[in-house]
């Protein structure tokens, strides 16, 4: 089944605010079966907020929208939707002793204003807000439904789960629901993936239940968004687990994670189940490989630290690079980020150590290396014996870009070698 | 004159990602004069892309789509808006060229999917990319106009600028416009600022051209954004301008930018104006107070680097904090965050020095330090002269934002020290 999802409120039309709650909605909503199909935002103007709601009805057999149900002026969501369906509002007087009693807990008297939300479209259902004044309201339209929800999303929440428990689960059970998987890839780009993927998920496209996957690229990393619609979730694990396998297959090793793990995470579980810990030596990227690699819970029981190293004086001093590497093949270089890596390594006495060197830009860049030219050296102790891998790459994107996908490489670089190691 | 944005993906209408490209958007298309009605999200399906894109051109003068328009079987907005102009689709050669020179100048074949890069609905103008290969187009309907973007940020946001300077400008001027100036804050919680800016913002919605303000706070930081609708850049300047100067002198040093900048940029034109070098030693932060230092252009001018001691071994070998004070008073104190500060900045040979030390979570609090507690402490040459200052902070939040916090709250004791300096 289709849903439509409307947020209502000018604030969400600005560039300051940004609609939230539907994601939370969609989560919940897929659950059940429910497939959103469209978004809306629109503000306090009741036309226009008519226009939505009618291309919510005529989209999807299901219209949640949030906000618009305040008791000023401009929350207009009730006045709408009754405009649309060609019904008077009524005041439920339930509802609005309800309100009453909400105000005199706090020792307040309602304002009048307030009687306001208890206007109900006629036919429509309360739904009770235990978080706030505005009551949501459940309206059925024929075989389509449409739910009011108001738009803080600490009253939305709790409301969301009882309307997904108590009606819409009921109408959907037994019936198909979304799940998903996603697979996450690095170092390689997004048309390599897609030439090499396109055959698999093609395939998965023509079958009895077929699994639809959407390619997604963003700062140098790529994701494929898997989803099946199944009765069951057992049902739809198998075949997301099929999916995924051949996926793996096609694709090889570039696939880090399948479960939503981030690199960072991976890359620690790697090192910490073979008891080793790291040290790193970065020049371009500034701290964020270190940053990104703290940023997992638990990393101080393998990162053993390292050393942010702009400056060649800070090379030599910090990390013992040998100042004639430097002046011999400039600092931007594999034999300098591997000098980073080995002296990083042996100074913190970890297993594992990288060396980043490179140019972030805007500046910096000659014509041998190009701003985004970065050399980074991975060396990991196995067993004993020191194993190494430089590679040279040249980034796209400007200074934060070039970083990012500095510091993914490197982790990349190394989860690869870690992985090969056993 | 009204404005609707589309944003289109699959992925969008997913619980995993959310259109932020509108935020940005409606900025620019408020500056000239757009006043953005309606937003839309549609998913990779050719009939449901139609229908949101008829729905637009029925609601506004201007329909700006982000996304769809990579090479691959999914990427259908082309496809979506020749078949609502009902208009063929052609493939321009030249544009074909430009995406395969782009390929080559990095080594690489372009993938033959990517000539669907080429198609343009008759009609249509090629809006050139910089950082892409995804051209954007440019649609005249009538009087009404259709602008197709890339979705990823980095390719659609200098696109836009584009758009919008040579194209919609133009068209816009004369009327009314929403011209906007964001004050930022660091050290004050959002209740303490708007309990000072309140009596301010509120006198300045009580006049003539009332300027309003919305107070935002996220990540520890507070923002207020003033808004003003006038026929002139000039005369919404001039509101502005007193407005935020008002807001000033209420809240005093604790706002550090009023155009947007971030405290890392600030920071850094501190640092530059004095000829200033800083060293940092972090532990808690991991490497993000560097990191963010080195986001701002032209840093490796004053960021000398500094070290990542996760553990007290490196504390001590990397920054020379004295054994006996961590065993005294814990990894977690101002005596070690001074030592830190000290020890780099002296190895450096800088002129500025930072000791991060703290408690980023979820694990190794303890009641007296619970998660969250952090020790600062920055250091600076006044004209020979060593200014000090140490704090202990306890933040809120999780691993991330205790990080984030730390490396806000770094920076903006050196800024306030450095400002205090002259």
């Amino acid at each position: 089944m289709k849903a439509c999802i409307i947020a209502v409120g000018s604030e969400l039309l600005t560039p300051l605010r940004i609609d939230t709650n539907s994601l939370a909605i969609t989560e919940q909503l897929n659950a059940v079966g429910y497939d959103v199909r469209l978004k809306m935002v629109a503000g306090d103007d009741i036309d226009e907020l008519a226009r939505v709601i009618r291309v919510g009805l005529d989209t999807a057999d299901l219209v949640v929208c949030t906000g618009g149900l305040g008791p000023t002026a401009d929350d207009l969501t009730r006045e709408a939707v009754a405009g649309v369906l060609q019904v008077p509002l009524d005041i439920d007087e339930t509802i609005v002793d309800r309100v009453r009693e909400r105000f005199a807990r706090r020792g307040l008297m309602m304002p009048e204003i307030n009687r306001r939300q208890g206007m109900v479209p006629r036919g429509a259902v309360a739904l009770d807000n235990p978080h706030g004044s505005a009551p949501g309201l459940w309206i059925e339209v024929g075989p389509r439904r449409i739910v009011l929800l108001p738009g803080p999303p600490r009253e939305m929440g709790p409301m969301l789960e009882a309307v997904v428990r108590d009606r819409l689960a009921a109408r959907a059970s037994g019936g198909p629901a979304i799940f998903r998987r996603v697979l996450k890839i690095a170092g390689k780009s997004e048309s390599e993936i897609d030439q090499a993927a396109a055959p698999i998920y093609t395939r998965w496209l023509d079958v009895a239940t077929p699994v639809r996957t959407t390619i997604l690229a963003a700062s140098g990393q790529v994701e494929l968004h898997l989803s099946v619609t199944t009765r069951t979730k057992q049902a739809a694990d198998q075949l997301l687990a099929a999916a995924v396998s051949d996926l793996q297959a096609a694709l090889g090793d570039v696939v880090y994670s399948t479960d939503g793990r981030t690199i960072e995470a991976i890359v620690g579980e790697l090192l910490r189940a073979r008891r080793m810990t790291i040290a790193v030596a970065e020049s371009c990227s500034g701290g964020l490989l270190l940053s990104r690699l703290t940023d997992v819970p638990g990393s101080s029981d393998y990162v053993h630290g390292g050393v942010v190293c702009y400056s060649n004086r800070a090379k030599v001093e910090w990390a013992d690079v040998p100042e004639e590497l430097i002046v011999r093949h400039g600092a931007v270089s594999e034999p300098v980020a591997r000098a980073m890596a080995h002296g990083m390594r042996a100074r913190a006495g970890a297993s594992a150590g990288i060396g980043v060197t490179g140019i972030a830009g805007p500046g910096g860049g000659t014509e041998d290396k190009p701003v985004g030219t970065v050399a980074i050296a991975v060396l990991a102790d196995r067993q004993g014996e020191l194993v190494e891998g430089v590679r040279t790459f040249r980034f796209p994107g400007g200074r934060e870009l070039v970083k990012f996908q500095s510091a993914t490489a490197a982790m990349n670089m190394l989860r690869l070698m870690l992985l090969r190691d056993t």
